[in-house]
């Protein structure tokens, strides 16, 4: 089998290939590194790799791996130069830090320096609303959800920030694995919210890379 | 087709059984009115009848019904007996209001007096804010809301009254006909939120009976 | 990491937030515990816990924590003082008692007594009719059933005390993970059924708390 | 376009292939009936007949259709023989009674005398238990409810005989056109409960004709 | 906790309760073993019982455990007395038997023989006609078949007898653990066919009970 | 608005591009055919054409449409030319005649000859069997059933042609508006049936169409 | 009933609240027009809404009122402020083409200018890659698609702008009212794609002016 | 337990009976292979195979089994005669690769060879454009797809030949475990895509052997 990564992707619309681990075959992975190794200049991004397939891949790549247990990332080859712009990641519990962490290293992957506020669910609205200030500020809102995924609507209310809502798998029974979540943040009540498939950081850092590139300079 | 009325419903848990028009033809409704009309001293509340359905059942009871188009409820043989108890009916946009209005048309029915709180969804929190007093001062808190069902979650939040969650069908897509609101009011994040069926005031208003029954005397 | 847990919500609502273990690493769960360590006059509820994760926080809280196996409860600082009111507690089958656990242990916390009355499901009716009279003293009925639930539909049909109804996950092929529980009951004959997620014995004891705030004095 | 019918069939299971009109065009009805009145002794059953298409099938047939605008049935060239055995149709509300009236005529049909016995849902058990005696009697007895279906139930743990549940799509929301009533049916707590197509009171006649072809001679 | 065994179960409808060990906690086992062995003339099913669920049994109820692995099920205290009637179990591959050993244990357990009939899927259709003469001569046919359950219909098709069809979760995708299967029954095109829960082989075998009980003397 | 036809499209894969015209309004479908009439030569194909469409169309495009009610489909500007091979259309019952009706005269439109076979649905087995020959002979069998699709499992298990199969939205409630007939082709026990969307007659014959231009000379 | 509209709403996030005509009757129409006629200096945006419901809210609004048919939306008090910045709106097919108007018109009411590409559905690609230049010159790019929604995987692919994602409910079976392009959006292989709810142009459009408003002076 | 293997399908279809090792038990194997080495002249195809049920059935079978663990597949007594005909199976991205591997081992028994085009996804156009000419020259093109599954449109709009789309179970959240690109694929915008259950390799060779079987001779 022939692998076949998109070298010319970054070129054509700003952001490279990623590699998803999950679902990959040890095999799978070391093919796909092999061919990564013939170009040591192209930093590459690792999404939803378990330890053990950071071993893995370290049998191949060597030291050039960096890996992080949490957000289950990793980068090959160092990052992509920094750009401009400033994001907050906004969360409603600890089962969504996960999520948001993915969030966090993806941006700091793609150069993107970002603010994570964690913890700041509806039940208690004081919590949220002592950052307000933080939110508004920001360049790009992405908030991180689960369960029933009120605080998009809450602060969708409160900023007129481009938002990104992410939903999470947080949750038990009627939550049905994010669905719940996704279904709420696509029918919110507050104006313009944008929703990523359910855990998808890597995919909500990417779009808000794309809206940094149109950003306005203040 | 005899029908069995449960005229003893009311003597067995407080609630008399009601009659559900949706479903049913006009023929099955005359037979109900004419076995109805037996016992002129039993309350009876008709829920989902359609204005040409009260037509139907005037041919048999007469003058006796009296028939809201609005919240789609009718009376006959007038309401039951007055209790005590504050209940606040609150709901998040104008979608939800014919909803609201089986929930304020049942009470009324089962001799409750409620407070109608409309239009204070959470993109505008501000609406909300200005009501926490009269929320507070309930026994019973009904939220009707569709699409995302936030406002149960930021009410449950804010206030410890016993709180119940009416989904609506309001919203398209996504919202899935309510099930989204069901769903999300299911795994609110605030505490003790109880739920009913999509749409389904009579029982909202029923539960909130259910309570009262046991209410704190002041 | 910052945790922000919500310190003030017993004052405003009457209820703690809880620690829902489910989905949260061990490493979230240590900072969680250091925080709440800050605060030693305060009575935490954990749930969902596995044994596992008792260890991890037993690690950092010692011998403070009160951690039962089968509800998958611990109690962090003791318990919340004693409130009046008399709940039942009733189930299906023996499959429900762990969530009908839940709801006793998280009723103990909040400072309620409660009587859990197991195995009487409609299959064999007389087990439910010897019961009656404990069931219709209670100021709230919590009802756990999965499968048909059928259960909620009788008890509800027989007395006339608040009724919460909880489904659970029991069963298999269309039970489907306690939806059909879960509908069953949301669309159950009795009038004012009020319905929790599925297995959410914690959201029902909440709500029974707070139905239990507006109690009636006899 | 040539029709197929099955004239055979009585021979080799003891049922008559049946028209079911629901989905069907007026020119196929026509197309069909012309078939039929070739053979004018063979009886045939319509189902889902619309007044319409009755009038459109009338149109070919001449005086030959009987039909029942309740049931929405029909007979051609009369009915089948009679057979021996009592079967108890039974339903839990009158929102139900058109799918019943399917199951009567059917089994009137098939030359199967039947007793209906209406209105008797688990809320207001009592009815349920006036007619022990009759459903006891019965060679088959035939359930039909919609919403949360617990009287198929309540039947199941009472009485012993062979026992065919029919869901109804009766019901709004939750009830989702049925599906509620199917799945509760199928994961019943009674034992040996069979279970049919929502709103197929035709197949549970047909299942009916089938079990009585086997009853016991008394 | 206290377990209320419904002993009286057999003289009301001829079929004993059974313990379901799925989602069963071995305490809970070991409690409900305890009391069973209080009544040792009365003969108990186990069904879905894991081997190491057995060894709990046998730790409390010592040999009188007669445990199947293949099926999953266990007499404890013998079986029922022998009954009279003719059962045909029929089956579409080798992935169903499992579920057609739990009818043919659990008819067994209930004192009725049976004969099974495996491996005669559709895709080869001389299989079945080969069978005809047995599959007719039956008091009941039980129908076991996962992914498109063709083989009820065509049965069905052929033969005139009670015909009970049991859907299997046999298949990947579309199959949707056995919900294809289950609707595919539920809509046959033959007339009378009764479904059971997805791998409900129990149901199945007390369905054919009830028949049994009506069967004609021949 | 501006329409842009795929005028190349035939060229590319030997299929023009077809107008669906349900969800159309009548004035998209006035500027479509506006657009259609500067190119007199490219023969074009209308599907899901209501009556009323049809008249539409007329007042823009006159004598030039063939429009027929039974399949909903009309042609523009002629056929296009002949092409070699054999193709069968079967279907299980008269309500999947429409659906059969659109693959026969999508087919007519592709300039390929087809035999309808209809109402040989497997509860009548011997309807199919006689008609083996001829499907054997076939290029390319396509299967049109709805409710639990079994007729294309029996096929697939009796010829080795290419073999598509259309599911049909006929039948009420487990049906599915067809989405159980689309499950149970899909995981059909008969090896290599390719499956098409509910109703979707046209693109069962655009891929016979895809077939037979790889087909062999005999 | 007292509408409360949020008069503050484009003070605070820069949109103002709009009116979700459907799923209101007419009455409550005037009594929100009749509010809203009281400040004759807010520009006031209503969706969804039928011409009937324009004739009604003209009876109180007067000729205030610009009513789009097309996209079944209104202006009440003129537009809002002009605003920098370029849109694309892109579409696969005509049938897209209301939603693509919701968009477009939602925009002008915003002050911000558009460029709609109609009918440009990847069976075709050569008319996309005609339109290159024109996407990657815009600030954000919307992509109205329906049935398999491939388009926004392909122009995700080609562009690296800000790329907001429209599902559409066009198609049928499968299609699932819309369901399957929102997921299939969702799960899209290019990165950074963002989603609204199936057929909210509305959404679509104030999600771009959030954009917007952080846009890059260039 | 007696196995039924339908040795006489190869001459009814052309394509011999296979054996789904998903879902079997090891005894069950057993049974299996002990009656197939009783025809050592007949090759007989084993699906979803893991390495642990190849130990199992190399027990019976000794040295005459072909396992290849990355398709899970294995042969017993060789392969099916050569036949012609040219096949290209694609994939979107390295996650399908092993659905794929089970299309080309599976083919490769049927004695067809086959050319597998890896990771073309469209978010990288370029990759499947170099590829056309080989596209363009198979007699067969297999898609293999997960997520979102454009690949199968986009290929559907270039090449004309018969093509059979394979959706994966690649991917999470609204992927829902395949049935995303499954239904994706359904209503492609591409004419005359033919699908496959989720994941099911085997289906699409078996297929492609059906169209290779009326193949034309060039």
């Amino acid at each position: 089998v022939t692998i076949r990564y998109d070298y010319r992707r970054t070129e054509r619309i700003g952001l490279p290939e990623a590699v998803l681990c999950q679902g990959k075959t040890d095999e799978h992975l070391r093919i796909i590194v092999a061919e990564l190794m013939t170009h040591p200049n192209v930093p590459v991004l690792f999404t939803r790799m378990t330890p053990s397939q950071a071993e893995v891949v370290r049998d191949v790549a060597g030291a050039a791996l960096n890996h992080d247990p949490e957000s289950a990332t990793a980068y090959l080859h160092g990052q992509m130069p920094d750009r401009e712009g400033a994001v907050v990641v906004i969360t409603a519990g600890t089962s969504d830090l996960t999520v948001a962490a993915e969030v966090v290293r993806t941006l700091q992957f793609l150069g993107i320096d970002s603010l994570l506020i964690a913890d700041v669910g509806v039940a208690g609205l004081w919590r949220l609303q002592e950052r307000l200030g933080e939110l508004s500020a920001a360049d790009v809102v992405v908030t991180v959800a689960g369960m029933d995924a009120a605080l998009a609507s809450v602060v969708g209310g409160l900023v007129g920030n481009p938002l990104i809502a992410v939903p999470t798998s947080a949750g038990y029974g009627a939550a049905q694995q994010g669905q719940t979540a996704l279904n709420a943040m696509l029918v919110s009540c507050a104006q313009g919210v944008l929703v990523t498939n359910i855990d998808n950081g890597f995919g909500a850092a990417c779009a808000a890379a794309r809206i940094l590139s149109r950003r306005r300079v203040t």
